[in-house]
């Protein structure tokens, strides 16, 4: 069967040898450690909702590599019902964790790497698309999770990979042996590489001839030789540490970033999918960006579900409910989550078939879904920092609350609407706050902002794909001017 | 054959004794006069196009009534496809004309009565879906034009029908004969009436039983005995009126609203598709309303490319194409259109059949639709404005520029980059005056604010559809909150 | 006496014999022209204002130059309480008129000048100081409108003046003689000057030394040899030749720009205030605009503060005023242009002393002040559109109300608030047109972008203004970054 | 010696006896406390910068009460000037801080309470004015910190404070004696109160007779008998309690909130300034929170400076400084701050005399000025945070920096420009971190929507002083409506 359960995949976790470093000390358990559990534990909502009849259709598909049911996260999109469904997904984990949870960057990336190594193969004879999908094959068969890694270092921005000072701000390929190819470098924020099985790597930008041994992707398990991480901080990331559970806003789940160090790794022929092509480096990206740019169009949607929720009680419990000026706000980010879900939608059914039978979104519209995800959030989290009132960024502790003799007075004087639990309004209070400030806002918020490309490569790409020389066509025709 | 070609529908207009006023006159005959044709012309497009064969497929359909091919404009939405294509045909007429092209509002009330009257029947066991479809036959089998007309005049708007000062403020039933009804009263701001054959009567908001003299829906040639019109003033109108091409901005194209009075209209009883069914005054609003928000997500796209389109090519006349802030506005008016178009295209792929088999948008998400058209166009037109330079508004007239003594200083002193004929950087600018400043900003502009509803309509829509309890248990579930 | 009343302002203008083209004929007697005469009015108001008591504080000083009782706008500058004066008075006239009442330029002009011309002698030993203050003072003797003009038509704006394929496409020396020089060029959208007495000419841009001979200021009348006007054609302009006053919006008062046409026109050395010192180009551009930019803080939201009125008065003649949406956009509208203010108040509370002792604005918060006065008027207007409703811009026409048939389904169906005459709900909407898509949308909109530069020039200022230096010396200090 | 230095200040904090609580516990030495300190630390610099000579005269001022030197936070402004230098301290204060320095709460107290004690005496004949003053010569002689404690924890904010079901949930007398009155309830989030000598009570509503008993002011010292604290969770306060310096982001500054209640408070009657004259309390709101709305005018300013700078450095050290999106963004943020000081400027320059002699801010454009701060530092910061890039939320701790080995791989692949310590560009990105996200964030973000007064409070005033009347006035007038 090739579905796992959640508690399948968290056991599975176990098995890997991963070498993980935080606070300067090397994490013998990461499955139990109290900081990264919560983010194994919204990966594996992806595997708990599969199983579950009433998300069936949304969480899994029929494989056209092996035609059998498998995890959506897993799947190549045939149809632009597909890509419709895996928005759907996205917004329905986004609601049940209100966090990122972290596995569509492998999606994203199985589903670029397989029309690109088919046009690859096309042009130049080689074997990729095979050695491809013969990977993705496994990976479905064991439902395993896959990091993308895409974001190198990047150092002096303004240089290419090969003029760096140092050659390694970029991955590249350092040895080529007959049984494969040695790399070096480093992924910079890697979103769930610590909860993944494999990680599949593919160059950050566009390249040209003398940056070619920087044109490579490949695979290779997390616990692969030479491989590392060090845990990256998030705001607020010590209250998983904490005891009790109001405190930390959403106790459960959690995102997770994390710097991947390849230090001189090995990868054998059979995981390498890209091998110097440098000029598919940039149609690697733009469809690997594209797709991940499409995905925000839902994940962000459900926890801005969530958020809005949150907002939307505490005004219950504050008793303002029905002020006009907080329904009109609430108007509001309901507005713009809406219009982030509908640029979600629009790339999705406006999708076309690749030559390798993969369906690709809509590039336009995917990137400006994207663009408003840069700026939607924020005033989504504004808004909600207004109507929550101070109290989000003032409350006392939970240990306050509970402490026997202090706990009355908190009790007492943050009563909200009466017949509500004060408790009851705290927790909610600390989810805003977790969302807005705290660790799920590193998500929510400045991932907004940077995951799958910052602002301006969207501007980029708007650009390009914009066509405006028809634009200016419609114009002349309309005022008689001939071109 | 079902098809008119555009020519044919002007001829067909002069069959009409239609009774139209302006500047206090009656016009003798509107095809021909100088402020109407341009807005005729427009909705001629609508039938040029569908004679195009690279046009055929979006702007004709198969007739789920006759089985014919009909201009698209006339037919029932069979599928979430039909919407979809919709929205196109809307951007591609917007593009080719520049301005409203008046029949979206006929197409959109032939959806909305056809899903509700069927509804009405099955409640009351009326016959008003057959009577309706039998009237919607006529018109494909004749291609014609109807307007839809729901606006009515609502005096003081803090009042309802039966409680103006004035009965006839809503359009109100003031008699029931055998053979049919007589009606009086006014719908506001028409779109296209006088460039229609018929016009399809709603009521504009939900009724209670007391109002129910009002809650009325029917349709009668626009010819027919005491109806009257008293066109609308636009901006720049009496531009028309001049000689010369390039003042106008768009000489060729215009859009139409006009006062329309019933003064006491008999409808026969096939022509009655609500009578009294207050009940249903509700329903029918907010679908036709849906429909129509919709519908902005196409054409105001459509006329935003050709605002982006003179933009662009003002840029490039006065040697700023290249200067980074010149592109990033270009890139900004880009994104906020294809917002609009994402949310046009989402609110249609999200559709669902109703009971009468025509597919409805997903009402949600066309009301985020319309409400970024309040606001989104304003700010394409304000950059549009930046770019293109205060020249727009302080240009001389376009006699200056033909005299044979002063041309040549105009020619001389407002010539851009050289090589580019002065005179198409002058109709350039006109153009984009004409677009945010005159005729045609009223429909850009103020009909995007107004049409299909002001903003508050919109947003009453989006609280009601917001589903704000299942949001509020989305965030109980991850903070532990039972309910 | 040095103060004229508006009625010697206007019999003045019929002394001149100036040469004003319009639709390619000369207007003979603009004076009386009726798209003209509303221009005028609006200057004759800075006349009026300056005769009434209760506003002689801000409508007039006690020059410096002669110690006699002046018009401000005359006036320099000799506090900070001058410049904050200046703001308010420019606030009431915007009130008082509804529209740019264009005296502002000159007064912007006299200052910037007063301030250059004595640095410019102090370097190179010249005399323009004296000139211009010997000029002043028979402008403030007989209270005369002088035109500052300083914008050329630039051709290819990627260009420089001495690039340009027509070397005229900046306004230029073409002779030196001995009892002055000879000018030819153009200076585009000048703001009333064919109301004006005087035109002050100003260099549009820093220069080079290769540009020299376009390093130029001088004044001349307006009825000078070799000078003339193409009036500049505005949204609705022919409103005003027609019948009727409701149309029009604000039939009284209106804007004025016109295409100025320097035809070898000769300017005897007293009236030269710089020739060829091009190292001084800049910063009289940089002053002038930084004056100018203030005046925006005071004239525009003289101008906000009628459409609000207008806005918050057609809402309750629609019986929407106590609705909380319409408060909310109300108090929005006030809160924008209030805003505005404090932007004027605040770079003319923090102004400062030149060397010649006139007082110079605070330049970046002078900038900062434009540059939202590129974007609230939009906002404002577009809200005003809102809750005017479409009805606006589909209104019949004042004959239609007028007809004796026709007006009584106006007056019946028009009808809002039972008790307010429809009249007047006519009148305001029509007001509403006119400042946000007719002749005072001209001033109030896309003047507010470009006038006194368009934001790209703020955006220079203030990125040349900011400090960053010091503001990243703070951060090194808190982080304990050594420099 | 009326001005204690930094020091001293602290040396002074010690001798109080407060009852603090934090995570359940009595914290018995505040003064050290490594979440505390930093909080102390930034209040401590108002003695520090008042004892610099180049700051004398922003940070002190010659009392009106005894001649002598104060510091300025202790100061009644005696003019207009004295409001503007109050606003120029402020944004000094934030710029070498980064955080809130707390000292302003007193500050508005003083001023607000000076002139409504003056006018409650003149109604009442009462001595409120002269007990009030005699009070603030002590604070300014010995140069104490005082918490202006206004916000109440309100409840069901439905309800006024007699209707809720607890009638503690507003602070109010309990019992009145001949030498004073007791008081109970709460203060919730007071900023600063840990670090003051005394608090300043103020009631925070406009109330009715029926509320007559929480209309109550007074002052007593922060360890009197009864009071005591519950320290408010701060977003990322617990990084304050680990070792090094660079994850603090803002290592030796920070702000503070606590919850603070009046457990059967003894106040005798020197010190109660108001005592159930509850037509004044609305009086005292209204100018407290205009004077506190006008702090923000220069406060969040300053530690927006902050925040531009180190992004401006980010920039640099990124290698992309150059870029034109990038100078753009800078741009913006630069404007956008600066409109706030525009704002706080303009309210202070604008102000008057009220009849104690004490100058109030104009209250229509403070209130604009606070409206704005709930916008725009969340714009900056999202624009921060946009150029920061997303390593900012994904950075490895200090600890992993600091590790024999794997700070190697820190300091290699962090690396950005080359020759710019990996170090510097952790510490800036920490910093920014803080700024919008961690705690530093609380203050710049959410105590700027809320401190002084939520949105929709400024809203309600705007309206009121908006003065709408006057306005319709001026449309009526222009289109020649009667009144």
């Amino acid at each position: 069967m090739a579905l796992k359960t959640g508690q399948e995949y968290i056991e599975s976790l176990r098995q890997r040898n991963i070498k993980v470093f935080m606070f300067g000390e090397r994490v013998e358990n990461p499955v139990d450690h109290p900081i990264i559990r919560p983010s194994i534990n919204a990966v594996a909502m992806t595997y708990e909702l599969a199983n579950q009849p009433e998300y069936e259709d949304l969480l899994t598909a029929t494989s056209n590599l092996t035609g059998k049911r498998v995890n959506r996260f897993t799947h190549l999109h045939q149809s632009t019902e597909d890509l419709v469904k895996k928005v759907k997904m996205q917004r329905l984990l986004g609601q049940k964790t209100g966090v990122c949870f972290q596995r569509c960057v492998g999606m994203d990336a199985f589903n670029s790497i397989d029309s690109v190594t088919y046009e690859i193969d096309q042009k130049y004879g080689t074997e990729y698309h095979q050695r491809f999908r013969k990977f993705l094959a496994y990976i479905q068969e064991n439902d395993l999770v896959v990091d993308g890694a895409m974001t190198d270092p990047k150092g002096d921005r303004s240089l290419p990979p090969s003029k760096q000072a140092d050659p390694d701000l970029f991955l590249r390929i350092v040895e080529e042996r007959e049984d494969g190819i040695v790399v070096r470098g480093a992924k910079v924020h890697q979103t769930g590489i610590v909860n993944s099985h494999e990680v599949l790597v593919m160059p950050t930008i566009a390249m040209r001839e003398e940056d070619k041994d920087y044109a490579v992707s490949f695979a290779v398990p997390t616990d692969a030789k030479g491989l590392f991480f060090i845990y990256g901080r998030q705001s607020c990331d010590t209250r998983s540490l904490e005891e009790g559970d109001i405190d930390k806003g959403n106790a459960k789940f959690g995102g997770q970033e994390a710097l991947t160090i390849f230090d001189n790794v090995f990868v054998p022929w059979e995981r390498v999918f890209m091998c110097r092509e440098y000029d598919f480096a940039g149609l690697l990206v733009e469809r690997f960006a594209g797709y991940h740019r499409q995905s925000y169009g839902g994940c962000k949607v459900g926890v801005g579900d969530v958020l809005i929720g949150a907002t939307a009680a505490v005004a219950q419990f504050n008793g303002v409910e029905k002020a006009s000026h907080i329904k009109d706000k609430l108007v509001e980010m309901v507005h713009l989550n809406e219009t982030l879900y509908s640029c979600g939608i629009a790339c999705s059914a406006e999708g076309n078939r690749t030559a390798s039978g993969t369906y690709l979104i809509n590039l336009l519209l995917a990137n400006v879904c994207k663009l408003n995800v840069t700026r939607f959030p924020y005033e989504i989290a504004r808004l909600a920092q207004d109507i929550a009132g101070g109290l989000m960024v003032t409350l006392p502790s939970e240990k306050d609350f509970r402490h026997p003799e202090l706990g009355k007075y908190v009790e007492k004087y943050l009563q909200g609407v009466a017949g509500i639990p004060t408790e009851d309004r705290l927790r909610l209070l600390r989810l805003i706050e977790n969302m807005t400030l705290g660790r799920a806002a590193v998500g929510y918020l400045t991932e907004s902002m940077h995951g799958a490309g910052s602002p301006q490569a969207m501007r980029v790409v708007i650009a390009r794909q914009a066509n405006m020389e028809k634009k200016k066509e419609l114009a002349f025709e309309l005022v008689g001017i001939e071109k």
